[in-house]
């Protein structure tokens, strides 16, 4: 593998631009990656969970790929998810990934048949990493998506022993106490990047030093701001901002959850994100119309 | 849609033979097609959950049917699963089974992304069936995969207003009362297909006329009796026979389910399925000899 | 424990009567005992699920079976559900029930804390069964309520090892495939009493003689014919008796499930139950109105 | 409601002292009292989880308050947990503990019957609330052991307009964003006591003031170095601090979870709080041993 730092601060897991008939936006990309590169974001996270990635063919996920990786431009980091069902698939987009000069990979879990075991997790995961072997390779942990819920801790003690480019977990799970156990894992070898937006405060004071997040997308600065104060040990301060994050996800939450309540939001602020493919159902006029007010009276979002 | 008959009795769901290499083995299936040919086994359910569908790229989805299709030779009906979490690739697979005769398809639910309602299904699957307009489509209900729990009576009913081609369901449910009302919908205008192998004899009770199962594949014998005898009103010996069919899959339970447990025994009875693909763990000869052990204690399954 | 004979047909389980100020209209009883017993059923169910057991006090679960018995007047069995989340109260209550005449106790798993194995759950149950070691004692599985999906017919074959009185299961789960093993457990030697009255056609399918319920109280006639014409064979014409019990259930559920709505139609037919006890909703003028027209349209339960 | 002040700190959940003949040992508790007194626990929550309240008849319940009331002697709050399935039990022991000088009442929510609303759980409450009205009341929210599920800031909101004693909630919950949304309630108008000992840093963070947990009865200094650290921003100290606590956790899920591993660690530090009542097994000899080298390794619990 080569030579890697570790990820500090946000990187933003991207929303997929869709147009009205259904096709990705690829044009889109550039004004999204300008906008992200006009804020502290250090990262994307591309054709993750936000990013719709079971709902696109893998053609479609290598040209986004390709896409978000010239349009960054080197202005910020380009992490691609290669995780789905099919460990043949998935070693494909790897190698995609590597070939076409991505920084990173994580992987989800399979999820339609389930990995029983910490092994049986590790021995699917190894052919996919090591088709980028020269890329970090991070476990994407989501309990509530997958319905996979062996322990991280376990996987990362054993899986750094089969694949070498293992270097940590997207950790997006309530269960903070195996966070901490990640985190301390052989003395802080493994990054765990915090998953959970509305709980930041929680993971950084349980030691997270990055994260991974839709909603960064769209109120940067908040989330910043609480990285920046958790550092400075003003614990106060974060607090305030975390309660924004909450105000933010409770609206999201409302209309239909991150991906859909999200892209809604990016279409207010001016990316022009359109609608999720199905089953996402659409979202009509009154929804927007609703959601405007709700923005509205959070009154920290600026749209555009 | 093209005029069909309905489904009565057996339909067997194939597994997928992988070879050491974990690639297919296309070469396998003249053999298995002529096995079932000799068997009460009225059509085959093509890369279903038993076939490990979330396994199997595309091309190689495509390439499995038209090599069923090519090696069944009229002699059984191909159903195809063109199920997948994202809606283009399943467009892309009913139309590929319509031009190349298959003589239905059938999905699933995406999985990853749930519908939250059942409108949500149906907008889902809308251009998927008409991707297949002249196929009988079937909603292949399995909640205990899935994780979407739509209630399908209500599915049938507003979906058969979108969906000309929607026939009916694969019903892989405990849920007996809810599979009692879709046989009555409308009178019986919908096919209501058995799916849980071991309690046949309970869906037969409720009405159904035909079953799609995977040990079907191994016992169809014991099968085929359980549906003449309920034909027959023969109660007492159907229920003999269900009672081989649930030590049966006590058995395949015991190692691993349906698809790994059922696999194996596929190897034993002389169709060379080999292994399963990951996430879904190897078998060792450790276990393949008590699998055997237990096999020649049930006494009714013919070894090869 | 005494001589006792296997149960054929139908138990009602009972719904407690509660007056407008929440105390147990004792009175009714006489009523609803007088009613039963012009029916085809066979025996009660008292203090179980759905006599809301858990919202009633020991005392108050005594003197109900009290009430019973001297009101049943030897017209019908009288079955004493004395399970609890609690060891000691349950074995007071068993004694109790012994002492005053009850024919058979019934005990659902404790749900709070829950067994983890099932000696864990033979280990629960000794000192209860032991309490009442006259009796037969059924174990009243019901894994929707209590979260307790420990195998049953394991359980049997442990439980009847140290629980001398220990007959058989009322078996109120959709898993009919470990129903049949129970059923077929060591030649037929326990009684397995069908728990799902809007599956019971398949339950009698898969062997079941007898079966425990709360909506045969008021359409009993209907499931006499469904065990009468199975008992025929005459498959067919069971299958529309059970259409009619899957249309009630489905009314019921729609009014909250089988205590709330279920009461409500006790009302309807002339048995005062009264209100729930909280949690359980009040059930308001208007849902009465709707539920009134609903019970209109089904056509077959005779209100008063 | 008399006038009463905010919890601040440590409140120990207390374990049932149980005999060998199952019996509780009251004798025990004045023991187990002073010890608690010589740490900076502040009160303790009687007839708890911990407590096993469901394995405790009404009368044991009442007279265990009793003694840890007459124990404390003013030493440190008592808290009573009054929760149960019955809501005239629960009345009855929230007047018992008014009348015997409880501090506080606190009340779990129904769960084998689930209120299916906001409203049906405030109703709920209402009249045991009111049986000690005198007193503060807290709501004791664990959906993990309840299955009760319901937003807590939208039920504090709600209660506070019919229940005027309720001050807060026990949050023993994953689902610190709900935690952050209760805090920051009407200003911070409600006490949000942290419930999941293993994640404190992470509750504190967020805004919690105090806690009531298990493992403060034999690690209290750890808790109480975390709360001093936080309230002093010091971040880094707290987390190595909560490492302490998680791996204190592990060990007692390794032996069963918090009653069962916990009450076994009692034993071990010379609280002498022998098994649990069944359903929860037995430790055996075996385990204490295991148990006893696995603390050692931990090397900061105190044993005697």
């Amino acid at each position: 593998m080569k030579n890697y730092e570790r990820i500090k601060g946000m990187i933003a897991a991207t929303f997929t631009p869709i147009k009205e008939n259904g096709d990705i936006n690829y044009d889109e990309i550039k004004h999204y990656a300008d906008y992200l590169a006009n804020t502290p974001i250090k990262g994307v996270f591309v054709n993750g969970t936000t990013g719709e990635f079971t709902s696109l063919t893998i053609n479609e996920r290598k040209k986004l790929l390709e896409v978000w990786i010239k349009e960054a431009g080197g202005r910020f980091k380009v992490i691609c998810h290669i995780g789905s069902n099919c460990q043949r698939d998935s070693a494909e987009l790897a190698a995609h990934a590597q070939a076409n000069g991505a920084d990173a990979i994580g992987s989800i879990a399979p999820s339609f048949f389930k990995p029983a075991t910490v092994q049986d997790l590790v021995d699917y995961f190894i052919p996919i990493a090591s088709a980028a072997s020269e890329l970090p390779f991070y476990y994407y942990n989501m309990p509530s998506m997958t319905g996979v819920n062996l322990p991280v801790d376990k996987f990362l003690s054993l899986g750094h022993r089969y694949i070498p480019n293992l270097v940590g977990t997207k950790f997006t799970h309530n269960n903070l106490m195996e966070m901490g156990a990640c985190i301390n894992l052989d003395g802080g070898s493994f990054e765990v990047l915090h998953g959970y937006d509305e709980i930041l405060i929680s993971g950084i004071a349980m030691g997270s030093k990055g994260g991974v997040g839709s909603t960064y997308n769209y109120i940067p600065d908040i989330y910043d701001g609480i990285f920046q104060t958790m550092e400075a040990n003003d614990i106060e301060t974060a607090r305030v901002l975390q309660m924004k994050s909450i105000r933010t996800v409770e609206v999201i939450i409302k209309y239909g959850g991150g991906v859909r309540g999200g892209k809604a939001i990016m279409n207010l602020i001016g990316i022009k994100c359109g609608q999720c493919r199905p089953p996402i159902a659409r979202m009509s006029k009154d929804e927007y119309d609703a959601l405007y007010e709700d923005v509205n009276t959070l009154g920290f979002i600026n749209r555009r």
